[in-house]
């Protein structure tokens, strides 16, 4: 859906500077653009590439002025992008209708305009909300209870009961409501506890590929509206995790965690059984948080044992002077020992 | 199958106080339990809470007493409860029959009640044995020998001549068998090396869901009787694991690694190749151990490199007190060079 | 295919002592080898347990001389005894033929001797080259290319518009071509910013088991020519990576990170987002790289931040001997202490 760059200022409620009737056809990256691409700008520092790209306009911040190239000046240039992306080069439906070789329990309920990829399993008593996609060969358990217009991509699975909000979107080998890793020990061996809750998913969250969300175990795991995962993420058994939270790929949360409101957590990140994570706080790739932990609200920590960020930077460089340090004892020590044998010769 | 809490403490072999016709109907945790439902406690400090509860009834230890509530008293509460938990609401079966959309190779041998799953695929000449369940979607390659009353869920894959004992469970995208991560470098190139031998898995093992277990290069990868493994958990080839260890979610264990009996592994631990740990160790989350490393038997470890948890807790603390401990060192030298100085000046 | 001593020899280009007409049936390590097999040692240490294995040939290097067995003597002991695993048991296919089951749409283009296993899914415009493999249940999905001989095992998942070289190898429930992590913080909440780009992989790449890769954002996830990943690995959106690297298990790599030719990367290594990784370099298992940070060719790097291994050597170890430098200051604080005490009292 092309258009002029007059036009889609307008959309992007932005102040068009240079040739308004440019024709916009798509967006690139300033390194891919071609002829006919939106491009954006954050920082100065990125300008001169935009400039000297073949791009057709580039969105810009307030108080950017250029010459000799059509910008678009709107409040927050990536955001307005990611809108342009979505106008110009709307993503194209995962699938569309329910493929014959989809196996659909007689008893499962599809709302309106509900697409079934081939080779998808859909037990029994499912109630799947109107606009849904579902990949090929995913494999909905029985109770499963879906809003409406998730995206389930290929091959994703949910264990029976699981409920997903709207708008809910689930990568590629995603596991939902397998069971928690709870037993007891009795005379060395491990008996199975019991695992027979399940998982709730808000409106508006994505879970990456290959995650994997554990069901709780008597009660519920808990993912709040807005709430992103990256790839092969963790969450364990009794985890309840509050809205608009970002965990980034590999990061494994341990049982009945806590977390607040627009928690950011880094890659690799491990939090074991049983923390506090409070509100904004924020957790450094492949920091360790240890059990019954609290991280105050605001917090940014670092490290393992995890601390505040402000405390490990005061910290963390003296480890890697610790040979300087040692020597500067031993400087010490040697005088005094130099003093006492004159002392002792005196 | 309700009972009366009479009957549920003669079965559990404990000691009945208070109503003991009241009835019980399922099992709750101390926050969401119902009228009907039984709760347990382990530590006093969680009793009042169990107390307060709409519970009708609660296991303890020996030694507690309350008034007011119905308490079966058992030597090993949390155990009873998993016990009356697979008594009073038996996990359902995952599914029963075998779907008539599964492939299964006609060379294949079933037991008696073997369920297959919607779109399951059984290849040539796999032996599975009476009660297994195998969920939509699995992929059980040929030769593969299974036990009786396995459980795989939906979407496992089992690479062929995989063998598993009797009563292993392995969840959704669990992937078992697949090549080491085996090369040869030849030139500044990585040519393969044969990945031919397989993975057995003896009985009462639990694989969690999307973990990966490698077969031997030429030999087996092997996991003992009774070993538990959580989600995203990678086993490399020839890795030998003894009977009853449990390893938290996103642990790494590299090649040719042997493991004891009992051995605990916390969660994200990486053990580098060749490494032997002994009978009982325990392993800190996020620790690692270096390449032909021991953990002697009965040894907790905790970070990277792994060292035994006594010596940590003496020296990790004073890395947060390096600051500290500079500004003393600098202290000392600032009195020594004043009164070089001093000396200098007299 | 067996073969004599004396042949396979001559196969290798290796020198023979010994029997020369003994019969070699196949490849065993040294601990499982049987009568008919051919073991192979590199270090000196494995020798005496290769001439104890029934073993009926050992590979070896240039200048051992052994007795009493037959040996084989070649420049390269572990890749002859590849070589010689490839001819004596040759990897037998995965699978042959188009499955019945099998969802091919009508306007996929396959070559001569594609095999499409069981409740494979195939979509729109896709093409592939002769000789692939594909196990039963994978998704390839529209307008993925794919060139020759490559082999996807069961369970394998590739996003539209991916585009694999020759000979690529993936592993069960790997996930090619899922949404970067990309969002756009827009008052708190975090928007879709487009995942629109692909990714390339290019000839003889192999890629393990339940590994996650991500399309680029708006260009492309780059792998080279011959690079090897092991299980459960992630690459986020748009990192370009060169040719001949391993990547260890669990590994995860950031957005946008660049990656030249011949890096080593141990286990559960994390790189940030940004970073450059050059040529040669080798990152220590489980070793982190803060963002924005450049890795310089040939360096071998360590923990976390990560730190030139020769320095971290120097460091690391003094960690442990804190309590040790801590009380050697305490005591010079305390000779000065009373030595002041001394002055003050006299």
């Amino acid at each position: 859906m092309p258009m002029t760059a007059a036009e889609l200022a307008a959309y992007l409620g932005g102040e068009l500077v240079g040739d308004a009737k440019a024709n916009i056809r798509g967006v690139g990256s300033l390194a891919g653009a071609k002829p006919g691409d939106l491009v954006y700008v954050e920082s100065e520092k990125h300008l001169p590439a935009a400039l000297a790209s073949p791009a057709s306009a580039v969105l810009v911040g307030s108080g950017v002025f250029v010459r000799d190239k059509t910008i678009i000046r709107v409040a927050h240039p990536k955001w307005a992008f990611a809108r342009a992306a979505a106008l110009l080069q709307p993503e194209p439906p995962l699938l569309a209708g329910q493929h014959p070789t989809a196996v659909i329990h007689p008893t499962a309920r599809l709302g309106e305009n509900v697409a079934v990829g081939a080779l998808a399993v859909i037990e029994e008593n499912v109630r799947i909300g109107r606009g849904c996609q579902l990949g090929a060969g995913c494999v909905v358990g029985a109770q499963v209870e879906m809003g409406e217009e998730c995206v389930l991509f290929a091959r994703v699975t949910l264990y029976r009961n699981v409920r997903l909000g709207n708008r809910v979107r689930i990568h590629s080998g995603a596991v939902i409501g397998s069971d928690g890793f709870g037993y007891v020990q009795v005379e060395g061996r491990y008996e199975k506890f019991p695992q027979r809750g399940t998982v709730i998913i808000e409106d508006d969250v994505e879970i990456g590929a290959n995650s994997t969300i554990e069901r709780g175990a008597l009660d519920e795991t808990w993912i709040g509206r807005g709430t992103k995962l990256d790839n092969l993420v963790h969450l364990a058994h009794n985890v309840r995790i509050g809205r608009d939270c970002v965990i980034a790929a590999q990061t494994g949360i341990s049982g009945s965690v806590g977390i607040g409101d627009r928690v950011s957590f880094g890659g690799q990140v491990g939090i074991a059984d049983h923390c506090r994570i409070e509100d904004d706080a924020v957790l450094g790739a492949q920091c360790g948080v240890p059990s019954h932990k609290t991280i105050r609200r605001g917090q940014t920590v670092w490290g393992t044992p995890a601390r505040p960020l402000a405390e490990f930077k005061k910290f963390y460089p003296l480890v890697a002077r610790l040979p300087e340090l040692a020597a500067r004892l031993a400087a010490l020590e040697g005088k005094r020992a130099k003093k006492s044998e004159r002392v002792k010769e005196s």
